[in-house]
């Protein structure tokens, strides 16, 4: 095995490695979630025409001058509610309550409007060709209607990245075998991933040789079998040579992570204890697919400055993930390590904290940032 | 038309009309996001048995007393993997790189080994009974992984509330009369929604009254037809009456809201200006979507702490909420309001300031909490 290499030099390569997917045209109505491959302008001004804003009655409102309780102007009835085109030869509403109708077909002003009183301007919303929304922005509800208001039934998005899994290492009569798979395949949906696949494959060099070389897809992950093993039980590794770039990370959990490309496309090596396959997915796999699917690459997670209520402690040459409880105010308190109780870490914690390599970890009272294990 | 109640009157009546909806058992593989209806505790230890910690081979420690590179001691060649279970007769593991193996089935012991070294003890992540999810849980990834580890394959969830949505008010000429339709469809399946139907229907009192009495729903949404028109424009209000509780929240964008219940499940109606529709929408309706569901009632937005730039005016009597953008630092700009400029105000905004009804604003330099509108 190479040497480690440090979480920073893993990252870059990633980064360098997974870039956006191409774009396809998807129905609006669809489209929450995606990433939008090019920025949106409006076709026409919003509104297109002008409108009434509140519930009324439509009128011209020169006809209305001079009107007052003394004075009432009696004009055709026409009813708006907020929304509607204003009729024609009408500019200004005058709001329900503040005229009488007696016969259903006419009703008497008693007040002068101005022209545009209650009416929402042609253009108001947006000139033509206004830019309506960026490139890059994930749509949510509220773009959706802007973009429906603006008149779309498409749009164009990045495409989601299609993952591949392959389970290679079952223990021996230990954990249900799928467990990282159902895992790994969780947390590539939440990152925005299709699987496309996810089956177990014998650990033999030639079987994960054989399944990555007839991968179609954007991205694999092959879970279990980076270890130190004899050929047999590393094989996941030799089976990548020539495209391996990355075989061992500075990452605790997570350091037999494996990086590297099958015809253009990376592969991650997931080592198969759980929580390392975790945090080598987070750091690394959910990464890639993030970048593919054009999303924010950083970790899914809230992030918050917080204080070590006791030392945090974390080796020296290795970044560390540090799982950490909540406590009082802005304090966080360590709990047991990854190494000691696996997933129970990322479970029972409310967030962790990244310890970087060249540091021995936070001394007590120390301010760090410590990610939330809200919604990731 | 009623008062306006406060805002915190309408969320109170919410927060007491919609309660987590019943259980149903779904297999743990598709559980992503759901809401567990029950703690999950380990049904036996966790391993169930002692298992090797990384790659090597398995070895009676006692054999191994007194081994040195002088007197190598001669054993079997049981070949281990992270996660195997240790076979019969051993109870440490040798790492692979410390011993030799000449023969393909022995292997040379050169140093001591205790009991224990290197093997992942059963019960380590967890002992029998002890308590791995918590009720009420949003399940993620790493709950799977844990989950499917300690053996599950299904789970007990809340169910999803099935949402109702009835468009009835078509604007006569105006933007695409699905436009709220598409946008809250969009933002009740963020919440956890089902759509079971998202139909247009007459504006008509008869014809509203007709489509609520044959809701078998969780929750029925109307949008449109809230305002003090005639009978026809707000056909929505009387054709709920008896069950209208709130007709009308102090809240901008929103004034219109209307709150009731028909068979005992809330019906939300929303305005039909789209800014004022979204924002019934994510205060109230999301909010009952979100309980009905089991999951945490506040907005699913990030929030922080940040300072006005300039002076954040608002109406005293009346909750608002004001689109900002963000400068330097921890400042934020107000930007043109929702009344002004509809959608865009929430499109083009970085994020938003609540205001209460006793408050006219926050003046220059003072601290909020400002709603991001990164994911929500």
């Amino acid at each position: 095995m190479s040497e480690h290499r440090s979480l920073d030099a893993a990252i870059a390569w990633i980064d360098a490695t997974a870039a956006s997917l191409d774009r396809e045209d998807v129905p609006l109505i669809t489209a929450r979630g995606r990433v939008l491959a090019e920025a949106i302008h409006a076709g026409g001004a919003i509104p297109g025409e002008n409108r009434a804003a509140l519930d009324g009655f439509a009128v011209l409102a020169s006809a209305c001058s001079g009107a007052s309780s003394y004075n009432p102007i009696r004009l055709p009835l026409i009813e708006v509610a907020p929304g509607d085109v204003l009729p024609a030869s009408t500019d200004a509403v005058v709001p329900l309550q503040l005229a009488e109708s007696d016969d259903q077909a006419h009703i008497e002003i008693v007040e002068a409007v101005a022209a545009g009183d209650n009416v929402e301007q042609q253009g108001a919303i947006a000139a033509i060709g206004m830019t309506l929304v960026l490139a890059g922005t994930r749509v949510a509800a509220r773009h959706i209607g802007l973009l429906r208001v603006a008149g779309r039934s498409g749009v164009s998005v990045v495409c989601r990245p299609r993952v591949r899994i392959l389970i290679t290492n079952p223990s021996k009569g230990g954990a249900p075998q799928d467990s990282n798979g159902w895992m790994i395949r969780a947390a590539a949906e939440r990152d925005g991933g299709v699987i496309g696949e996810c089956i177990a494959i014998d650990r033999g060099k030639m079987a994960i040789r054989a399944a990555l070389a007839e991968a179609d897809t954007d991205i694999t992950l092959v879970i279990g079998g980076t270890g130190p093993g004899s050929d047999d039980y590393s094989a996941a590794a030799p089976a990548v040579a020539g495209e391996l770039v990355i075989h061992g990370v500075a990452l605790r959990p997570g350091e037999t992570t494996g990086l590297g490309t099958v015809s253009g496309a990376p592969v991650v090596l997931l080592p198969g204890a759980p929580a390392s396959c975790l945090w080598a997915y987070e750091l690394f796999a959910g990464r890639a697919i993030r970048r593919l699917g054009g999303r924010a690459a950083e970790l899914p997670c809230r992030s918050r400055e917080m204080i070590a209520a006791r030392k945090i402690v974390s080796s020296l040459g290795t970044t560390e993930i540090c799982p950490v409880r909540f406590g009082a105010g802005d304090a966080v308190e360590p709990l047991p390590s990854f190494a000691e109780t696996g997933l129970m870490a990322a479970v029972g914690a409310d967030g962790f904290v990244i310890v970087p390599q060249g540091s021995e970890g936070h001394p007590q009272g120390a301010r760090m940032t410590v990610y939330l294990y809200d919604e990731c």
